[in-house]
């Protein structure tokens, strides 16, 4: 029988890799990205070119405008920061984002019988998000069996975070290891206007460490400052 | 100091008893709602037109089109039922709808400081959805604290259902104690063009058994179909 899972794809490194990971756990996969009023367009544009070529059977768009909402740097006019990673919880936190993103998801699973979802949130080299802890995702699965008529009647909804506790190295490792295309892949906060990633933003700085981890070098090219 | 609460409205019987419950209980009320691609669109000009009347201090309409996802008679082409309220789920039943509501109110509720939701499932005289159950909102209320930095950093979410006990008759008294205008709210799943309820889906039903109850006659005026 076909077995199909929910992917939230964004078109970057740690959502590819997840996406590679599901289909070699036999799953069918259904990407599912979002348009939600993001500062940089780049990452859904690298999202709508590639989700095909990583191996999704279908990929969903699902457009609204967080900037309504606000509260965040990625959806407002405040600065990204660029002086690396602190603590606490930073402006890059987009309220309620996960939740959003995996409630759309459940939504999408009902409707074609899709009771796995596959979501790249980690916990180690994170960014400090609540929404990204081993604890919220436990939760969010108990309430997705409430919420739903598959929690209700089905077999139940099961949230899949396989990048969980990796490092950013070792989920490099991973991906390459099937085969994953990271020139494909974005994760940039505040590319330039061509696409190019600043180098500096934290997602950057995850990003380019993973690849010194994994002993691997990142074939994006980066804007020059960051080579200083 | 200001207690805001953001209330789930749709224009409906319920979610306007429940912003004047909210208001009763000295909240200043932000009124959500959405545009999802519902069938009728009248309930969402009622939301627009009577939101601010209805007490709502700010009133925002989120777009998004769950006709994408479908699975539901509301959302498609699926013929909305008019034989009565029947057992089980229902085919008017949207996959995860309050649950995707439900998380857009925590994203304006974390960038408004408002920590308090309300809305007006009711586990009574109710459809049969699996996301009106008491023990589908005390999860998500679980799941909101983990995910959000006014969970983690604040003093959390509490999701208010007060209407959750109530028949549909007891509702109705509620609101008119506190001075509800029912001929402003709209309950129809199917109205005519012209916004005419029909009489005959569930909604209609409920709505019509509820004013029975309450011993008032409904200000609405319904299709002739519904008067044989």
């Amino acid at each position: 029988m076909d077995k199909k899972a929910i992917v939230l794809y964004s078109g970057g490194l740690d959502s590819t890799t997840c996406m590679a990971i599901a289909a070699s756990e036999g799953f069918t996969t259904y990407a599912m990205s979002f348009s939600y009023g993001q500062r940089h367009s780049r990452e859904l544009e690298v999202a709508m070119s590639n989700a095909t070529r990583a191996g999704a059977a279908q990929h969903m768009v699902v457009e609204f405008d967080l900037r309504l909402i606000g509260g965040s740097a990625l959806t407002s006019g405040v600065e990204v920061p660029k002086n690396g990673v602190t603590s606490g919880i930073p402006v890059t936190y987009v309220p309620a984002r996960n939740t959003i993103f995996l409630s759309f998801a459940l939504g999408w699973g009902e409707t074609i019988g899709a009771q796995d979802i596959f979501i790249g949130v980690n916990a180690v080299d994170y960014s400090g998000y609540p929404d990204c802890r081993p604890e919220y995702i436990a939760s969010f699965e108990k309430m997705a069996n409430l919420a739903t008529r598959s929690g209700v009647e089905g077999h139940g909804f099961r949230i899949h975070t396989p990048l969980i506790n990796m490092t950013k190295g070792e989920i490099i490792k991973a991906g390459l290891s099937l085969g994953v295309d990271y020139s494909l892949t974005h994760s940039c906060y505040d590319p330039s206007p061509e696409g190019i990633s600043c180098g500096l933003c934290d997602s950057c700085r995850l990003r380019l460490k993973g690849f010194a981890e994994a002993g691997i070098p990142d074939p994006l090219t980066y804007q020059p400052l960051s080579q200083q």
